[in-house]
């Protein structure tokens, strides 16, 4: 008998209607033969009503009380599902996270599950039930409540899945699965078989988030195969899982894009050692995320740094920039919007050459310009005029012939 | 320093602004030197709701899992209060029902708690906290969570005062106190300042219900003094506690009233042992609960027996009464509403002679005629017309000198 895990998400649990719907697919899965632990959000909107709530009595309320408070959210849709479940004819008992065995740290809000103790989930498998765990939520050793922050009911499924060594670990949500790139943008976008976990990993960091990258870094590490699907369908979705040798015939997996970024160059740097750590350090400071950096070879003892960032930060820039560039002996620095990121995604890259060039030249050929490029090894990313970055996922898209099926 | 056991009922603690007026009350009584011990009741609506969500997702939800969802009502409540009370400049932990080390025995939705293990609780304490403990909730032995069913927090508050040996309990509600009569009937009604257990017995068992009778079984078992007093002002309320030789010194304590009362008569009972046994096993099988019973001596080998319900249960009692009674051989049945019950509660009653016979004097002069009449030791009873029940409340209420101040 196969053991699944499956976790669903806030939409896929939104409303009581779609706890009886989840219930059922929970109970098929079951009646097909397998042992199902089921991972529950909280109903979407939930959490945010909370916190809410929270700060009506409270401006900025205790984060040891505000893990006790959200962890009522999915301790609530545990029980309507096991309910639900019941209510159909199946064998359903819920736990909260304390109950299913899992003990945290204790960052609240944000803890890292430290051990995962899952007694009591195999017992009640053994007896023939349904194991129904609140996701997002844990206990210290001291016996105090901890939710694991934002993604934490994927992060909640895929550790239970390491630790009772399920088979499979099925992520329901609200998305088909991974695309080639976001449909929306490129009509002929279709979903990712399989997927491995490095270029999951760059299509989360990207713009496509389907899942945090903490969770598909915790499954890459505990080697737990996972499948992202909807909970609104029946078809197969997307399997993440480690690279094998049939990965890297396909050169790109996805095309990936990153709207409302924003360049920022200081110029006339003084090209002396430590001056970059300085410079971030400062940006750092001023609480501002940076993504690429470039900096150009030096031209008579000074060079240009440039950064990009989300266009939200340009007006903490245009305040503080100023003071820290004159500090460092700069000349001087521009911001500008209006940019967009275009990545492209794959370990084909590895063993294929000339990818970048093939990228550029599409773009090129269109008459895109490239402002900004930096590469790793499984990734290509390039910063262009935000007015064009539809078009330039298109054209990548079908220029590394991810539309057609073959 | 004293050890205070504080309760707030669910509409003190019904909106964002009362939970933080709780607080407040809950800090003033820390900073005057108390240590504080609060028990909350889920906020007014709340508990509905969930039952509302419940019955959407299964029409007959399992009550294990009905349990799990409740009890996220107080754990809500007692997340809100602990962060208000922060926010003010206190320092306050929330404490769940097994946090706070509330053992209880495995009939859901009315479980019954068998320990408290209150060591926790003793730490914080002793760290200077104000603990915030949720009401009406507990856990097994092996790990489920429990609900202890209506009034559910009174109880967690005074088992929790005995436990901690607590120097007082203070059941916070929507009334005042406890009143001579209800002040909605009898202008001159004033508050009890002291009562017995037994009386609070008696008068909760009554029309009263400022408590559920458990909760005060549960106090006069273990000793613990309680006060019923007002979340919205500052006025003294009802002490509740063993009887003094003073108290007897009153005759009686209050007077009691319940509308909405229905009187059947079974006529030509045959006079033979084991009848009466045999009509209210029947009467019990149909889930009609009875109040008063009369039997009058029996003349000619049969007898007329009488009892009274409430006016809902009618229906029921003339679909199935005429069976029954056709059964054990009686003549026939006569079903009436539109009659009330009057009682008079006093533990004076049993050193003070006559006071029956001053209640019947009472009631006759005004014209009002007693149908049913039962007494216990610190308690009379009559039913009358449900018409005069609020005239006879005040006839009595005055005649025993309950309004007067002395």
């Amino acid at each position: 008998m196969s053991l699944i895990v499956q976790k669903y998400g806030g939409t896929s649990v939104g409303t009581p209607e779609r706890i009886v719907e989840v219930a059922g697919r929970i109970l098929r899965t079951h009646q097909e033969g397998s042992q199902v632990v089921a991972v529950l959000s909280a109903m979407s909107g939930v959490t945010d009503n909370l916190i809410k709530l929270a700060r009506q009595v409270a401006p900025h309320p205790a984060e040891r009380e505000v893990d006790v408070l959200l962890a009522t959210g999915e301790q609530t849709t545990i029980a309507l599902t096991a309910m639900a479940i019941n209510g159909l004819g199946g064998r359903a008992v819920s736990l909260t996270g304390r109950q299913a065995g899992i003990i945290t740290d204790g960052v609240h809000t944000k803890a890292k599950i430290s051990t995962i103790t899952p007694k009591r989930i195999h017992t009640l498998l053994d007896a023939g039930h349904i194991v129904i765990v609140a996701g997002f939520q844990g206990e210290t050793l001291e016996g105090v409540i901890t939710t694991l922050g934002r993604g934490g009911s994927d992060l909640t499924a895929i550790a239970l899945a390491a630790s009772i060594k399920a088979d499979l670990c099925q992520i329901f949500t609200d998305v088909d699965g991974v695309y080639t790139c976001d449909p929306r943008i490129v009509k002929s976008a279709r979903k990712i078989p399989e997927i491995s976990y490095d270029e999951m990993l760059e299509m989360a960091s990207l713009g496509s988030k389907v899942m945090q990258s903490r969770s598909v870094e915790f499954a890459k590490k505990f080697g737990v195969i996972f499948e992202v699907r909807s909970s609104f369908n029946d078809q197969p979705g997307t399997i993440v899982k480690e690279e094998t040798a049939g990965m890297e015939k396909v050169v790109i997996r996805g095309v990936s894009l990153d709207r409302r970024q924003a360049k920022v160059t200081i110029s006339g740097v003084p090209d002396k050692p430590g001056i970059a750590s300085r410079i971030f350090n400062e940006i750092a400071a001023i609480n501002v995320n940076v993504d690429m950096i470039v900096q150009n070879v030096s031209a008579a003892g000074s060079t240009d740094v440039s950064f990009t960032t989300l266009a939200d930060e340009l007006p903490k820039i245009e305040k503080h920039l100023g003071p820290i560039a004159s500090e460092i002996g700069a000349k001087g620095f521009a911001a500008q919007g209006g940019i967009a990121k275009l990545s492209v995604v794959g370990i084909g890259m590895r063993s294929h050459s000339g990818v970048a060039a093939k990228m550029f030249e599409l773009l090129g050929k269109a008459g895109i310009n490239i402002q900004m490029i930096t590469t790793s090894e499984i990734k290509i990313s390039v910063i262009i005029d935000e007015a064009q970055i539809d078009e330039g996922a298109n054209i990548v898209h079908t220029g590394f012939g991810l539309g057609s099926l073959e």
